[in-house]
């Protein structure tokens, strides 16, 4: 498997001579994850997290291979995920000679920008941004709020469920989210009405960057799927739980999600997590296996990625309070379908991906209820409120709500590699 | 209503020196729709549909507005779409001018190219695809399957109901449709098999090309929603019915969908159909009024445009025969909703759309067994076979067969606007 054999991948031992990119950071010399930034009154260009800095690209232009210099003009990535595996791979590299190799510093640093007086922007154009929906135990506590006695559908553990979301309405970490209006019918009610959603929820979701894409017509067998895996972010797949209870059927959520979906900036990429994947936990007794084009070999499908979503509100930023924890739990547990299972399903009628494709990977929830992923789950449908430290209460979100997604990877023997943040605050409808 | 107002669209006795572009062409001088076309060797570039031929735009940027000339450049209609309705129209106006006065013949002439001479490409970038489902009787006759006695969901007559489509497999008229793999479950099997649909349908749609875009969190009110939409096409949603019925439950239709959808080459502007609107049909007694955000003012929301959709078998060509008509009627009986309150309904929670994205009606169906958009309705799932010139019969769609959708207005006092073909012929699968 490309990205994953690990000669080609450890880079241990590595020590940058970038003050703050040492194991612990988010963004060790082990990471160097993409982006796209800009500074006051320069363009947007594409940039590399190192400790607390941006590694500005196009300013180091010339230490690179003539090859990417294209790429890395453009304000992007498009260009950069459409290269291949080994390209990308040679590419970090080079990214980590530089920035480790005392001989370069010189050159290099002048390159560095501080990450906080940069803006972030959204890493690519986006072509077509699909939800999934492979959250099993998410999956399983809306069921379970229509359905109680059989809350997973029957065809949930032989298709990775997705569907199409909206593309032109996908926003970095740090977008406000203007509260949406709608039409929304309370069960009690004789007739809907249209106005600001009262049941305002976040989604915790990983989001995974389409790298090569195939051609119209054609598959992605399985043991290829991760070649077209580029990288990873968060997303909070923003909902409105009362205009899709009442929009949603027959053909799915639409208006109810499509008002903002929001990222974390930076593509982290496969290589970078390849020490954090394991197998898929197994399926319990009596699930079916996966029919033959989606079983995987390499028994790696699994991402150990720790996951943690907290809350502020409006007093408890005057107040001075500690952000609420939400949630916090591990992905790989939460994931009943692969990334690589995800995409090879998404091709396997001839659909073409293409180079910046988002995939969100549906709400990632653990079995336990302290690693739910959304306040739907949290609050029980709106049916059990939390109690926060400033004394208010909360089923759904409200005006001035900040909700913060964070990622990375930590374990015994290797160094951390954090995703850094996905955060929006949420404004009055308009 | 800015397009609509009589004094300003309504060009009547100009007559065109183009031979062929006399009333009764699909493409007077009265329609004038934009693509985006190529001839061999030759880059692909905007032109004009003027009775069999292209009048290529770029070779007579000398004869129209400097402002123009950038947006001529490009081999999409992105920029042009996103121009106000009134600069759509003066162009229109110049267009017009050229097309009918003598003088600008020997200038304007040596740039028309013969229709069959040059391929057509999609007419511009398509950032986001929305399917929707106002096709009333459609919709009715598919929730039949399904409920005999309560065809149509709660929320139908108060919500448009739509969803978000696949960008990238859209692709225009000519394009192969390769018959996709999935997974299908007959209902007596104990589980799902992946392979080649065998339940392969069309969809006949109109498509609507937004033009002005609206900002992220701000809605398109009723009244405004015209000048968004810059024009139409017609639209095949090819559908794999058993896929569909698989897949489809909680989240929608995704790979039964997704593989293919075709589109007619040129932008149909909504000033050419002007003459053919007119006031929706009234709701059938009972049913609720739209909510105050989707009343519309105008009286114009319906849209006369006959539809035909044909079929041909490889048998049927072999032995000379003629197409089969599977379905004739008119898109204004058939649509619940306007393209004003789709528009509408779309933006109401602050979804941004942008130029060049592309909504389609949904299936257009009338109320007549020989107006039916789609064989699902016309062989009752399959139930009634229809039986062809050829001895052959058919439910669903086999290898060979190819679909061609037309559309035109056509009434008294006024001149016939053509759409063109959108023509698909179905490949065995991969």
């Amino acid at each position: 498997m490309a990205g994953f054999s690990e000669g080609e991948t450890t880079m241990t031992d590595v020590v940058s001579w970038v003050d703050g990119a040492q194991p612990g950071s988010d963004f060790p010399i082990e990471n160097l994850p993409l982006g796209i930034f800009s500074t006051p009154g320069e363009q947007r260009r594409p940039g590399v997290a190192i400790g607390n800095y941006i590694l500005d690209l196009p300013a180091i232009a010339d230490l690179l291979d003539e090859d990417w210099r294209d790429d890395l003009s453009m304000p992007v990535l498009n260009g950069w995920l459409a290269r291949r595996p080994q390209d990308q791979r040679a590419f970090r590299a080079r990214l980590t000679q530089l920035l480790s190799d005392e001989r370069y510093r010189a050159d290099v640093e002048p390159a560095l920008i501080g990450q906080s007086e940069a803006d972030m922007h959204l890493p690519c154009i986006i072509g077509d941004y699909t939800d999934f929906y492979v959250g099993i135990h998410h999956a399983t506590n809306v069921g379970r709020q229509f359905r109680p006695d059989n809350p997973l559908l029957p065809n949930y553990k032989y298709v990775p469920i997705g569907y199409h979301g909206r593309a032109s309405s996908v926003r970095v970490s740090g977008e406000p989210v203007v509260r949406p209006k709608g039409q929304r019918k309370p069960p009690e009610a004789e007739a809907p009405e249209y106005g600001p959603s009262r049941r305002l929820d976040y989604e915790l979701e990983l989001g995974i960057w389409i790298g090569r894409g195939n051609g119209l017509g054609d598959a992605i067998a399985i043991d290829e799927a991760d070649e077209h895996i580029a990288g990873y972010c968060l997303l909070n797949d923003w909902s409105a739980r009362d205009l899709q209870a009442w929009e949603y059927q027959p053909l799915g959520p639409f208006l109810a999600k499509n008002f903002l979906t929001s990222i974390s900036p930076w593509v982290v990429s496969s290589d970078a997590l390849a020490p954090f994947r394991k197998a898929m936990p197994p399926r319990p007794e009596g699930d079916p296996e996966p029919l033959p084009y989606l079983q995987e070999g390499n028994g790696a499908g699994a991402l150990e990625i720790q996951l943690e979503v907290t809350l502020t509100t409006e007093r408890m930023r005057s107040e001075g309070l500690q952000p609420h924890v939400l949630s916090r739990g591990s992905a790989d547990s939460a994931m009943y379908w692969s990334a690589a299972q995800i995409v090879t399903h998404h091709a396997s009628n001839g659909c073409n991906l293409q180079p910046g494709d988002l995939i969100g990977t549906g709400t990632l929830s653990t079995s336990s209820d302290d690693g739910l992923g959304s306040l739907m789950e949290i609050s029980r449908g709106g049916k059990q409120p939390i109690t926060l430290a400033s004394g208010e209460s909360r089923s759904f979100l409200e005006d001035g709500d900040e909700i913060t997604l964070r990622a990375w990877c930590e374990r015994e023997g290797e160094v951390r590699i954090g995703f850094g943040e996905c955060v929006g605050r949420v404004l009055a409808a308009r």
